[in-house]
């Protein structure tokens, strides 16, 4: 399995020195550690970014990274603010499944949605035939069909 | 999505009163708050059972619910014991996705792999075609190829 | 008891909306729930700042507060940047003792000071004669005889 | 400081191989790590039992370990059930003052007593004179004047 990291919220952690969040380093092989898993990965940190600030360019280097790698199972750690436009972007690769996700809270926090959501995003990966999909509130979602709802705080299927 | 637990230490809880560790109420509505989970699900408790206790007639009352419910993707929690035995039991029924899981650490722990396999089990059925099979340590086992390895206490394909 | 919250680090919640974080409520109460203490208390929620923005003014009003208050015994959570400032500005009030404590982490946190140090200064509070404390890193220090080295994280004591 | 460690529920830890809860390795170092305590201690593990079975001449060895200590302050980790009883056992030795806690949850737990109460002990081990007391529920009790009470699953003063 591929792990591309991007950052987003999954990864933020708090800097006492600057009494500030930032995107630290990728939390992924902690919770793998922590629940016990016995996965074989490669794991990529690409960027360290709020999914706001990631540009078309970032976009193209992720899709140039699925498409290099020899890994047919890809996972992807995101901000969930341009998550599902990522996800579109990613959109026609062949021969991969891709699954992104990521966090509204941080993983380091005692009730966080991050370690459910790899949780999830790992038992689709290895479920799906091949596709770019999305794992974010228990729901595995097909890329180009999904949206946050910000108001709400969740994510849902398009029409 | 219909959630049958039967139990297993995933559901431990610790009773000050006795000093003992016994079955408590189901935990997974409890996850799917923390994690914002936006599932529709019908939770049905089975038992409440250390899975060694788990008799022959209990498989079948498991397997009969089953078989009895309108939902197509079913959930159980169990422990990890007979977790294998369980799924072997379930085999043939047909129309349905069957996924067990449960976890080496109860659900109340700080560190535990219950949160993270509930995610898994539940990217799993979503995404995988009828059958029945095992979530545990990250990866998706069919029933009847797989067993729980006590001395390294993992879950590994049998050949 | 009384309670006066200031704001700081102990109290930082992680806004999805805003990818940010923020002072948010008072967690003192959350606390005393979590651990089964059984304290009367009276909270009073003075600001929501950062230390760094802590003003001679508010310094005042803290000073006020607890000049003001018919208990003898008051906590106040603070900042850690400038505590040891605010604890000198409040040496003199007669017949009270008063403890200041934070945290490095915010007490949302899976691993983190916030409950510990709430612990360590309720324990001083009750124990302590009249004067003005700081409770942090496991030792109580007087007023007017510590800093925070920003350098190792950590509070010490000035010779 | 010296810390005895003699078990109880605080240092109980799960052993998935017997499905059962049992007193592991002291818990304290460990928290001490997490939160950053800056305390010189020396760690004595004495027993690992629950505190029903301890007998009057366990008693005595940890009257025994406290008076021929070099140490001043004295920190008891202790199951709950007979900690008063412990602590009245310890009343009378001169020159220390003696801290008997522990939980109601183990340590190990997401939510638990175990590090507050941890916290409230070391701030009363520092500020208190000689004597011997137990810290418990966010509140200082003066041995020979505690008692738990089961029902409420808390400690309280006795008149």
């Amino acid at each position: 399995m591929l792990i591309l990291t991007t950052g987003g919220t999954i990864d933020k952690v708090y800097f006492d020195a600057a009494s500030e969040f930032e995107v630290g380093e990728p939390t992924v092989p902690h919770i793998f550690e922590d629940v016990g898993a016995d996965i074989d990965y490669e794991l990529v940190p690409l960027f360290r970014k709020d999914s706001l600030e990631m540009t078309d360019e970032d976009r193209e280097q992720i899709r140039a990274a699925c498409e290099a790698s020899g890994h047919r199972q890809i996972l992807i750690t995101h901000g969930t603010d341009t998550m599902a436009l990522t996800a579109e972007a990613l959109i026609g690769i062949s021969g991969k499944v891709i699954v992104l996700t990521g966090a509204m809270a941080p993983a380091r926090f005692r009730v966080t949605d991050a370690i459910f959501n790899i949780g999830s995003a790992v038992g689709a990966l290895q479920s799906l035939s091949d596709g770019v999909y999305l794992a974010m509130n228990g729901r595995i979602f097909e890329a180009g069909k999904v949206r946050k709802n910000r108001e709400v705080g969740r994510f849902e299927a398009t029409s």
